[in-house]
């Protein structure tokens, strides 16, 4: 750690804060460097957060070889000194002006979105769908984040965040699992668009990664009757068991649209795609009794043949979602902090801030079964 | 007029109510015979309409063609001695047990869901996606009835309605122009779950059939600031203008896309897809703003290639409409009623019920560039 | 038990149902006699249920001394051979035509509110608002059903019952306990209709009786952070406590809006009002932050002072309920069935159908600290 | 005008804009001083805009009088130099950084209220409630603003303004009708909040002042089919009619309860409570059909007795409201751009800058039956 040039002394605790850190930052696609940057400083309305573990996303991953996929204005990141890296959490070490929501030593996890709060999605609480999207730099600044997409994230020792894009972390939850709120705050949202309330009725969640896991075990804490499950792998179908999905399908042995047509009585009410398989919508209209809603939470590279005549005769309503809207980490942070499912079952492998790259190919090539790898990120004593 | 054998005494005028009455059947797919069937008599909650006036909807093209596009129970219509058609109007002329929201002599619209009234989607306001579609008739009766697809539809002279699909025709509108309630009240549902407040927004509507232009008329009356128009052909498009676009764009000349975001300065905040065209979500997706919306009215006949990506990156909602529930109609028919749009503009022809096949044959062909064709019923003094 | 007189042999088990049942019915206000009366045949989307136990609720008490609180067709019970009672479960005994939702032998329990089926709010769904109400006698009928208040309810041995009322009581679910399952529907419907997403945020429920110590148990299972109970008696605190507050307060020894204001951090999300105070409008908009929302499921009997001025600065919504709308007893039973909260716990004294002024007795003057008095009504072995 | 000191050439048009500027500021309660302030300079996210007509609310009496009425942080606005009026229009002639919203020359309309963005309500996008109301000055600044309530208002010639609290002003606008804008856009709001799709329902507005007249405009622009207008002068009545309404009626001479329920066959869908007469919640549920909604808009001095059994007996929600959320001006602004109402008929006196005071004596003496009075403010030209 460099040379201390800072020294917070605030409500109850104080943080050495150095002048520079260590970060991975992007070159050309795919290439990252680990280098020494300026801590950065929190303007109004901003906290600077001391990094203490952070979990590869999948978008991580896209990000690194092509940007970030909803960047539109700003510019790609590639040779710009970014540093990606969104689904962290850490401690607030110092306030920025007008800051009283959050208090030094505060443990806290991090949102993607800070929208620019002027535009007219911003306006009707849409902020993840910020129309001015990326501009937070270059000549016209509006104010909009997106940690780790169009702003600095979290693969380094600090960063600056907005207050809106935190929420509070328990004192009995661990760092590897606080950074696993995000995830269940983009499972919860899709639920809260899709469905709201859920208890008593049927949720289909396709596809048993991060975000698909994480929206079994949100579904079941809110009452949902039956949580299908379906997935290609019998592990992580296991996994979704013991989050709370009452039935699990594995689509390369049964037939998932009569499994799931089976179990619901003549279908589904909702069902939540995270698996991005080609044919999954076709097959989320079909699993759905007439009315049900289905939210694209994952999609496919390419575009793929979509049976509209099956939506519109079946009144099917689809929602796709961008990130974690209307404060729904702070819904699934409190399901967390209320035990309702052990979201730590997902988090399978931990590696160093040092290694990163290492993280990244566990994720990409899902070594020894890696679902969350999560980076922790050790501080020396008092910083 | 056959024998007449009964005779309504009721609150303000009387009607002879003959036994029998001319039909059009169904037989095998496409053939219609004219013939005489016995008039049907309103049950409790029902009444018996003399239908005035009938238009010809595309839909009833391809019922007398394949069946209703949306049945799953009670088998298909054909040589059942069904009676297709559903976009009527007509004279309250008896009713059945229990009624008193209609009275003998109004003049009534007719929409085409009777939901059971005891599924889970009736029991939410969801009728025109009743789980019990079509159980009417056989084994199970459940009560649900769809005028014209699953029960006795208008292309007769008389027909048994619920109360429930009934809306008041004020004195001063003509029965040709009360045909087209139910047109407008599709647009209306359409933008109800899709929009909602659309005053001083932008809302484009795809394809210019007579969905499409009610919807262009409703829009506007609701004061949506931008209605644009698409379509491939000049006349209709011109109609459009009439009825409240403010844009119109022909798609064959012009790219829609790059003219509705230069004329929303960014995209549109809704889309209302009547076309069915093979690419028309992909387009209405890259029409819209972040965040934004769009109703499928319409459908191609197959699975057609969709970019799912820019619907999740995008925030976009699809919503798959059937009928026109929500009791659209009445609203349709207040907006009607108090002149905001001129429906009377797409209603083409008329022609007599004996002659039914050749409105058939206009509308399916456009002959004389036929948008709605209106078969007029007319019936002896005092029936 | 009487002659038998028709034998059920359907699906599964078989009946013997007698040809008539005892029951109380009411004569002058409450003067209630034990009667012989004939078993009711169930017509179309009915049931005959065989009433196994049935609870007290406190509008039960007011309608044997007073009528119906909210009739308004149909006139006053008193002296038509009227049995009172709502909150009933049972069995499954025979099948009206046409339904297929519910087999005999199937456990029910049993909500209130059939709605018509035709008017406006049942079309939109708000069945318990049906602008039909009471009226299934007389000379309209309309189908309107409101058990206990204006057709017979369940202080006797069977009950007819729109298959619109029934929910599917789980095998290991005690009788006793399921005759709760209404009471929490409402609880829930108060918090569907007002709050909806209610995990992270707080609660506070006002007045510790049967629906807020549902509300307490409905709101937690649902994610709710803070439960605050209010009420004047500490055993019932202390029972709120056990079903999921995390703070109660009493009322007689504390400033309950202080103390909210304080456990909230500076104002509730929500105040679910049961406790029918004159003061209570108030206090919970005292105890709210600004956009707050209070749900009414009590009022005192009189009309007293509210401070509007402080609703309307501090955009305060106010929703006045009726009854266990939108399908509510149904995530209810899916909560309890689910074992999310221990409704069991208020259900204290029970009693036999012959006994039911003695219940009645115990719920009016709280004998024993009485909550919910549970009347449980044994038949003959295959009866 | 007092020395120029700086000039804008940008976009198209080019203001001078002086150094100093003419301002009415509060002393004690009820004291008004016409003196010469510093011209504001906008903030990022800020616009200066040259005031250029600004209407008399009969909250600005009050504010004058005695504070704001929802202030709560940040103490009264007495002796503070403040600057109340908040209807005001004008001319943007200065960008703050980063504004590309809007262009020097733009005609802007002005509401009230400028969410912080980062508060629980602003998230969600309700900015009217702002739980950091008020917080724009002092030790903690979080930026909320409120024109004429805690930050500097309109009866000057200079303010500066968030871009969201802006909405254009189109050129065939007067600049006295453009004052009218977010008056029409708080009943837009109220209408919005409490009613949604009125198209086709019945509406009361009681209480004929500028926002009940504007709410019968809007109502029946989006197509209510009975607006009923209730109060006690006949000649705001029949303004009234002009604007829209259906049917009027006069409570000192007529039974208003009665005659609502006469005109809407059985009870209205919903009331917009606009008098804040002592009785006016408990006329308004008596108006109503079961399950319809009051907008409280309005409200007296004190608390007065309410009948809350009728609200919970008859299922009736009641939404206090708080100024023009939801972007309801840009609504408002729409409709009127488009003369669906003719908002100028409100418009009875002008007065010059000068003499504000007089101005305030004819809306609160209702002289010469004031409703709207406007203060014009002349610029010399180039200014």
């Amino acid at each position: 750690m460099n040379a201390v040039t800072e020294t917070a002394h605030l409500t109850q605790r104080s943080y050495e804060i150095p002048r520079t850190m260590k970060a991975w930052v992007l070159g050309d696609p795919d290439q990252l460097s680990f280098v020494e940057k300026p801590v950065p400083q929190p303007g109004p309305a901003e906290v600077l957060v001391r990094i203490d573990a952070i979990a590869v996303c999948a978008t991580d991953l896209e990000i690194i070889h092509k940007g970030p996929p909803a960047m539109i204005e700003g510019g790609l990141p590639f040779n710009k000194n970014f540093t990606p890296g969104h689904e962290y959490m850490g401690t607030v070490v110092k306030l920025g002006e007008g800051v009283d929501e959050y208090r030094i030593g505060d443990r806290v996890a991090v949102e993607v979105h800070a929208g620019c709060g002027r535009c007219e999605r911003c306006r009707e609480g849409m902020y993840t769908s910020c129309l001015n999207y990326g501009k937070n730099y270059g000549d016209v600044k509006k104010g909009h984040r997106a940690n780790g997409f169009t702003t600095d994230g979290g693969f380094t020792q600090y960063a600056v965040n907005s207050v809106n894009t935190l929420a509070h972390v328990p004192n009995d939850m661990s760092d590897e699992e606080a950074t696993l709120i995000v995830t269940a705050g983009t499972a919860m949202y899709g639920l809260d668009v899709t469905a709201g309330l859920v208890a008593g009725q049927s949720v289909v969640v396709m596809g048993p990664g991060p975000i698909g896991l994480m929206g079994v075990g949100v579904a079941k804490a809110l009452g949902a009757s039956e949580v299908i499950l379906t997935g290609t792998r019998d592990n992580r179908l296991e996994m979704g068991r013991k989050l709370g999905a009452d039935f699990t399908v594995n689509v390369t042995k049964e037939d998932a649209v009569a499994k799931v047509r089976e179990y619901t009585h003549g279908g589904a009410h909702y069902v939540l795609e995270c698996s991005g398989a080609p044919n999954a919508v076709n097959d989320a209209a079909n699993m759905l009794r007439r009315g049900g809603r289905i939210c694209l939470a994952a999609f496919p590279g390419q575009p793929v043949p979509i049976d509209v005549a099956a939506l519109v005769r079946n009144n099917i309503y689809l929602y796709g979602i961008r990130g974690e809207g209307r404060s729904a980490t702070h819904r699934a942070a409190a399901l967390m902090a209320q035990k309702r499912f052990d979201a730590k079952l997902i988090h399978t492998h931990t590696f160093p801030l040092e290694e990163v790259p290492t993280a990244l190919k566990y994720a990409r090539e899902r070594i020894d079964d890696a679902i969350k790898v999560v980076v922790k990120i050790g501080h020396p004593e008092g910083c």
